[in-house]
């Protein structure tokens, strides 16, 4: 924990806040009020059937709710045969949690009074805020100031409400229709209606959850400290998450690292993160008025905090069976054994498409499988026990598979066949599951025959599915789990820098008025964070550039100097393989002319003269800091991998040295890295440091805005990358 | 149908046969004694439950079939208390359609007696033919060889059976569990366990049947013969298929474009094709023993046929859904209608990736949904008629954007919220569709409390899902074949060329016993068949060399001739950018000795001079005869982006003009050809001539195996595109 909360405070200083950051130490306990009240006024508890104060009393009331609930309302004496109270103040006991389903108008004195009554927590479900407009964020920020302040938790406004399935407190504060199941898994949503659905669904399905909240507009408390909660949480074992953008996003990577990632105590993160598209995200901010960012980097984000991301509901509930049986394989070998050939076919197709790899199954386990299967039987995998198994013969097909060093899971498929004795089967595959170490998926195709099959695997607490398709998703995503929690522990490195003349170079641009850096100035700030750079001089005249060329040695390359030209390619700004040094004086005067000519607005500073660079890979390693999610790296290789093919990956800033490595090899055009055609493999080593580099840059220098490193030229291993060109913009004082 | 028949004969010559191809002018005849039997022998009825003959028999009498079955076994007087027949011989009355389940080492036996009996039509339902081995597949050839023979259509072996639920025949000959409710959907399966498993899932899901059919191990009938027959059967909208593999790739792509592409007689056909990956096909073969080919081949023969392809089998029945309504958009537009935010946003999320466009809805929808929903509701799209919404809201929506020019379908999402009249909703949805052109399909989410609303949007015959992901997958289905309904209809070109040359060509190749053929007769082939080529001379000795550069004027480039090497460039094969002849004479020394020293094994013949091409852009143009596809044509950019980013794309030839268009169109890197950065777009007329070219070249010269054109340089739009290499392997002279 020690560690935990001191990185808590090293990511407010890197990260503006865009919710006010609740200053805690301790989620859980602040959040306890919120989940474990001994006693609630429900503010706005009302007699009239289709009023959402009647519906929230009612279903705290038919939950068994284990504390005392208080309805407060002005004008009855009671509601559902429970005496009222006119206002908060009137109730003569303790109140640990105030629930809010009152007019928006009144929210803020409302919540007021509650502040005085000295609640610990409180829900606002009443809607009419932020989502409405200037006045109701504004009514919004008033709430979210004083809960702060007088540090009351606060989820809300405009929510569903929360439920707490726990035995020891049962309380479900909220307007769904009815109390879920109890189970080991939490949900936590930014839509209220979409709980409603995921509700229903549970119903259906037969899945329990141990908490449920829905965070509404997310004006104080949001997913961060809802995550931490959960992470200490003992009733929950899996978190799921349908969020549409992130309170917190490097504060967020780092608390779901600490919950999902460590082997002491794993807890997998699932996450929806809708508005994936422009037009989603244009959805997205005329829902909630919040800003979307762009969606590579959520992704980043995820990837780095080791949350899986899932792109639909059915999908998130798929995987969360799966991982809630809190049993991980090995690695991704996986076993199919089935009684069908098309469908283990099926399966196979849908097991690699999602990264997993057939187990080949060891000569024994074949040979004990002969003993037990008929001779038309494949042996191999997938093991085939053919359409007249039963029973037996699945439970001898199964057994020997989960016996075999070389596989990690096993997927059991069954069809209903005339002789297939379903039920008798999956009591067998429960038996042999609740007693393996190793994960077991079955897969019963169909809806009717299978219903009373499915029914007994649940009953063992075996994840079923219908088809192979989703069966094989669940264990992809169960193998990238397990890959996730083995990664390598690595360190974020820390380089000798010279930050002082970075700081002087910052210094002079700005009190000069300068927001891009000249050349001289872009290559020392590189150079000072151990960059190499080539040789070069800017040079006012050309008969300078002749001289600059004489200095540094041909041949060279002429570049224009202008802030105003990004793609200087395209207005002639470039000459290359220049030879002496009359030719450089001859052709800085013509270029001169010519970008004069094709590019007449643009301001021109001089010539670039700089050392040519030897022939390598090109890549691009770029940096950007967004108000919202702090400062993003990027990488890519050169040219039209990143324009066209946008082959390219992110990270937030700080990485560790696994992120650098992830970051190189996650790129579609990796293998050319790697040496394509007999070229040899570039500099890998030197690629990850120079992020990692980078990755301190933007930490450590908040005055950077954006940084291009285009192109980075990576030559073969050990040979080190050069800069060739670069370019720096510094910010508005104000993002940090 | 008179068209179409010729290009059937057309077809045959074309490609090879994989399975006996029946020589029938009309499927639909053809196959009717098997879907339309007046009379069925059923051999191996059984009178032990637990037998496969007496499942069938079952089947067929509580199928209430409408013709007459006779049982036939050697030791039973009666089955089920219908009288039997030792032999089929011994029925006195004719017998239309005979029904095999016998062992298999008397089915050929068994299905001679068949044929003297005279019947028209057969089902082998018997396992252990060519599934088991050598043995088993002899026996099967044998059926397949009388039945062909007698012109009797023979489905199996190793089969479920078939099942017709028209009302004038509703024969069950299967030993699935029970008779499927009648529908328009054709469900053809190369799997019969998956036969099982969709007939449970059906019952479950409330989904009909019009045909059913289980095709074993494709003897004689295969998917061509059903889909051609399912083509006309006029109780039959949508066809699907679950196929492993495919008997005539080259005849299905017409049959299938002539079935679900022309707008008079619009059926849809969707299929799943297994073994996708490497590991799948290498399930398939041990399952089958058929060979599958590359996955590629098949995405070309499925986007050549308009066959939507699909992954997972609630994907089939999702977009047969949606299908089966024959409702089709007239273009991607999707309005949603929702009466929560954040299901809106994974719907449109969804959508987007599913290849749909929201709809910008008019100023006259938003000033109509304006007046009659609240203030607070969003009026663009998606539209949110918000949680408290009843079906008054969501009919005045649904209306109003349905009269919208600019929405072309619509989906409606309701979350089943405290004050939401669910089954209001389903009728007045229902209601609105029935009138309505335009697709609407619903996402009612949930499973308990939707229940009854799911139910009515049933009775309506309103396409129902349960989450927004597979409502778009759906809707962007029902899209992408409205898109190829209304494709552009475009011929192939015959372009004149010179056959007679290109035939001496091989001759003399072929005489010499050479496969490869030498630079000169692959440039004077491609030359024949209308490309553009380089001038080059094939030089003995360095002195021909300086010569030929003279004559072919600098810059020359010098390429090494050698029948062994492919990747020239990695042995010091290529020299470019020679100025003069002396420069030549020089270079081509020294080539041959670098060649010699790292490549010794490899025969040289000499050193090709050739003009310098001007700089291009790079693309890559091949042929490869496949035994089973027939010719394969490939198109993608040179270097990396075939090689590293495997971005290709291949057709079955013939090709017609909008083929060479969409191949072109469909890699990834396309964006290049249109010019980046300043780069003016390629000649991509002249590309797409040049595809359509080589295809027929691929048609009419069936000698070729392999053809590489790499690289073929595109110029800018009017300049043409010229063959800078090529290389022409000729085949064994079986391979046609």
């Amino acid at each position: 924990m020690e560690g935990r909360r001191s990185s808590v405070v090293g990511r407010q200083k890197e990260t503006g806040f865009f919710y006010p950051r609740l200053t805690t130490d301790d989620s859980r306990l602040f959040l306890d009020p919120i989940f474990k009240p001994k006693s609630i006024a429900l503010i706005g508890a009302s007699r009239r059937e289709s009023a959402v104060g009647h519906a929230v009393f009612k279903n705290v009331l038919l939950g068994s709710y284990q504390g005392i609930i208080y309805p407060v309302n002005s004008s009855a004496d009671s509601v559902l045969g429970v005496r009222c109270y006119k206002s908060i103040l009137d109730i003569p006991d303790p109140v640990d949690l105030a629930v809010l389903v009152v007019p928006s108008e009144s929210a803020v004195s409302v919540f007021q009074e509650c502040i005085k009554k000295g609640v610990r927590g409180a829900v606002v479900i009443s809607a009419g805020f932020k989502e409405v407009g200037a006045e109701g964020a504004a009514r919004e920020k008033e709430l979210a100031r004083l809960a702060t302040k007088h540090r009351i938790p606060l989820v809300g406004p405009n929510c569903l409400g929360v439920i707490n399935t726990a035995a020891n407190v049962k309380l479900n504060a909220s307007f769904g229709r009815d109390m879920p199941a109890s189970g080991r898994i939490a949900f936590v949503s930014q839509s209220g209606a979409l709980c409603t659905s995921v509700l229903d669904y549970a119903k259906g399905a037969n899945i329990g959850f141990s908490k449920f909240i829905s965070m509404g507009n997310k004006a104080q408390v949001t997913e961060l400290e809802l995550l931490e909660y959960l992470g200490e949480d003992k009733e929950t074992d899996v978190i799921l998450m349908y969020l549409e953008d992130l309170a917190h996003p490097r504060a967020l990577i780092d608390a779901a690292r600490h919950i999902s990632g460590e082997e002491a105590h794993l807890k997998p993160i699932l996450a929806i993160k809708s508005g994936r598209t422009a037009a989603g995200a244009r959805a997205a901010s005329s829902h909630t008025g919040s800003l979307a960012g762009s969606d590579e980097v959520y992704t980043a984000i995820f990837a780095q905090g080791g949350i899986l991301r899932v792109d639909s509901v059915d999908e998130l509930f798929d995987y969360a069976k799966a991982f809630s049986v809190r049993r991980f394989p090995k690695s991704g070998r996986i076993a199919i054994v089935t009684n069908a050939g098309g469908p283990g076919i099926m399966a196979t197709d849908a097991c690699v498409r999602h990264g997993l790899t057939m187990a080949e199954l060891s000569d024994a386990t074949r040979a004990e499988l002969k003993k037990h299967l008929p001779s038309t039987a494949s042996l191999s995998n997938p093991v085939d026990v053919i359409g007249d198994a039963q029973h037996d013969r699945y439970q001898a097909a199964l057994k020997t598979v989960l016996r075999d060093q070389h596989v990690d899971s096993v997927l059991v498929i069954l069809t209903p066949q005339a002789m297939t004795d379903i039920e008798e089967i999956a009591r067998t595959i429960g038996t042999i599951s609740s007693k393996s170490s190793k994960p077991i998926l079955a897969c019963f195709m169909g809806i009717v025959d299978v219903s009373g099959g499915v029914k007994i695997l649940e009953q063992w607490n075996v994840p079923h599915y219908r088809f192979p398709e989703s069966a094989s998703r669940a264990l992809g995503a169960l193998a990238r789990y397990a890959a996730w929690v083995k990664r390598p522990r690595t360190v974020k490195k820390e380089f000798f820098v010279n930050r002082k003349s970075v700081q002087s170079i910052f210094k002079s641009a700005l009190t000069e008025g300068r927001k891009y850096l000249s050349p001289e100035e872009t290559f020392g700030v590189l150079g000072a964070y151990g960059f190499t750079t080539l040789p070069m001089e800017v040079c006012s005249a050309p008969a300078q550039a002749g001289e600059a060329a004489k200095k540094i040695g041909a041949p060279v390359a002429l570049k224009i100097y202008s802030p105003d030209i990004i793609h200087k390619i395209d207005v002639g700004g470039i000459r290359l393989n220049i030879c002496s040094p009359g030719q450089a004086q001859k052709e800085a005067r013509e270029m001169l002319e010519e970008v004069r000519r094709k590019s007449p607005a643009s301001r021109i500073l001089g010539v670039v003269v700089q050392k040519m660079a030897k022939k390598g890979q090109e890549v691009i390693l770029g940096l950007k800091r967004d108000a919202q999610f702090g400062p993003m790296l990027m990488f890519g290789l050169g040219g039209t991998y990143v324009e066209i093919m946008k082959d390219v990956t992110f990270r937030i800033a700080p990485i560790r040295e696994l992120g650098a490595h992830n970051m190189i090899h996650s790129i579609r055009s990796y293998p050319i890295l790697e040496g394509v055609r007999g070229q040899r493999p570039a500099d890998l080593a030197k690629l990850e440091e120079c992020l990692e580099r980078l990755s301190q840059l933007a930490v450590e220098c908040p005055e950077i805005a954006e940084l291009d490193i285009n192109p980075l030229m990576a030559y073969e291993k050990g040979k080190g990358c050069v800069v060739v060109d670069a370019r720096i913009l510094l910010g508005d004082q104000n993002i940090r």
